[in-house]
């Protein structure tokens, strides 16, 4: 990463919570920039745009396009703008998921969510127009020069993103309050819903250094266990934290019915599969060596957070 | 087009209700390939994509985006592919655009809109994923062989669709019920919610034939000054039409106090605005010769039709 010139020993959190931090201030003011406010009437959209975009998020799925365009030394000015391009798809899902004819959140990160800081309307159309940027800004020359590796990454963001990625998992979350799942449904549900679009993240990161096919579907697997780690960790954080440590309302999903890992086997058994998922996410970072010790604290950072 | 080798007659509306029944139909064929029904729980957003966007529209973006990558000779299945992308976002707004918290419509097109079809979570989600796999259809090589070509036609779209285009129109819109738009602000607002989208559809035509930038420019005037006349029909339409006709709701921008240009100056005056911007579409086609006559015939049928 971009703060040191040595690798930092694996699983180490404080050099990990640096590495973070840094991208997190890049992307922010990429994110910044890349959402300008206009002049005209139509400034609210963007303003809520911006207050949903700019909200200080972890920005883990930047972090993780950075970090795989590191492996082959990406410049940060197109890894960045990469990560934003996720980013962007990433609040806007979160928008979307916040409205009352979904998850019907009044909180998000500590403060309103859009639509209550704002209006539905002004919500729905603030999400859309996110999406819609994402991929403007994958198009742009100066995220990539080659047309071919811009439109690639296109690709792979809306399979991602859409019916059969990110979106297809929202339906199946919101199916599965009037049903019963297994846990195989509900290994398929998040892959569908978290899990892609952090997979993605990483061979977008791989795909702007024209990583090889071999390569593409290391870091596939990486985030795709990471995600999986990432949503247990999540459901025992839900299980365990109050509503002011996390900044949004918690319990939710055990009020709903709907299953987890951790309702189906209990946190114990819950923690020992996210184990399990971080050490298959490092283990297919094999062929990589030093250069990806930040995405192996990363792994180890999901199973050991705190919100 | 391609159900005739030869020219057709300036403003011959009988061989342009043929040319536009001709490209729905391809595209439609397009359309539901491009959206093939999974097989897993997420099927639900799929289908509601399908019921939106196989709903037997007009297809006039199609027609247009076809029409113009005739004036360069682009084979038909890269310019209904790069069509059906076009009408995918068409039909994601009006999705979003009929929600209870934006338009609250409840007829389309004749029949119940998405989220009387189906519930509102699943048509918010069926919006998003119809503008991701617009996107994703942009992408691929079966639109066009070259990258580069792929990338511009993204940039292109997002613009016309995004903060800066549709939404923004959108945006305006909703904020328009509460103030009273002057006539500028009116032809802007409409500009960006509809003409926008309506340009590009031309711009994207040439795009895949490689046109000069001089005549992308020719191609977005056309486009820019029918949609204009587009709407001013579509708000005379909307004062004189019966509900049965349209098979949606009527005058309801008069009641919600909307201000158009029909309504600041009376039929009669719009009436000659929209002959004079049908004129002036058609001065922009100078260029193309008797190729453009789809096109031309096009611009007469904006004000003439009846539905």
């Amino acid at each position: 990463m971009s703060h040191t010139g040595a690798a930092s020993a694996p699983g180490d959190s404080l050099t990990f919570a640096d590495d973070l931090r840094d991208v997190a201030k890049g992307v922010n003011v990429c994110l910044d920039a890349l959402l300008p406010l206009p002049m005209g009437g139509e400034k609210r959209v963007v303003e809520a745009m911006r207050y949903s975009a700019l909200d200080g998020g972890k920005r883990l799925r930047p972090f993780l396009a950075v970090a795989s365009a590191d492996l082959f030394d990406v410049p940060h000015v197109q890894s960045l703008r990469a990560g934003a391009a996720v980013e962007m798809v990433h609040c806007y899902s979160l928008i979307h998921d916040d409205l009352p004819a979904m998850d019907d959140d009044d909180l998000r990160r500590g403060r309103p969510t859009c639509h209550k800081a704002f209006d539905e309307a002004t919500a729905i159309l603030a999400g859309d127009a996110l999406l819609t940027r994402a991929f403007s800004v994958l198009s742009d020359e100066a995220t990539h020069p080659s047309g071919d590796t811009r439109a690639r990454l296109i690709a792979a963001l809306a399979e991602a993103a859409g019916a059969e990625g990110m979106v297809g998992g929202q339906m199946l979350d919101l199916l599965a309050e009037q049903s019963d799942l297994g846990e195989g449904e509900i290994e398929r549900l998040q892959a569908l819903k978290t899990g892609k679009l952090l997979a993605v993240s990483c061979q977008i990161g791989g795909m702007l250094g024209q990583a090889d096919a071999a390569a593409l579907e290391d870091l596939k697997t990486y985030g795709l266990c990471l995600g999986a780690a990432f949503q247990i960790a999540d459901d025992l954080l839900d299980l365990e934290a109050t509503e002011s440590d996390l900044g949004k309302a918690t319990g939710k999903d055990g009020a709903a019915g709907k299953a987890t890992f951790v309702s189906l086997h209990g946190p114990e058994r819950a923690r020992k599969r996210a184990k399990t998922l971080v050490d298959q996410a490092v283990a297919a970072l094999s062929r990589f060596g030093e250069t990806a010790e930040p995405l192996r604290a990363a792994a180890a950072f999901t199973v050991d957070r705190r919100s």
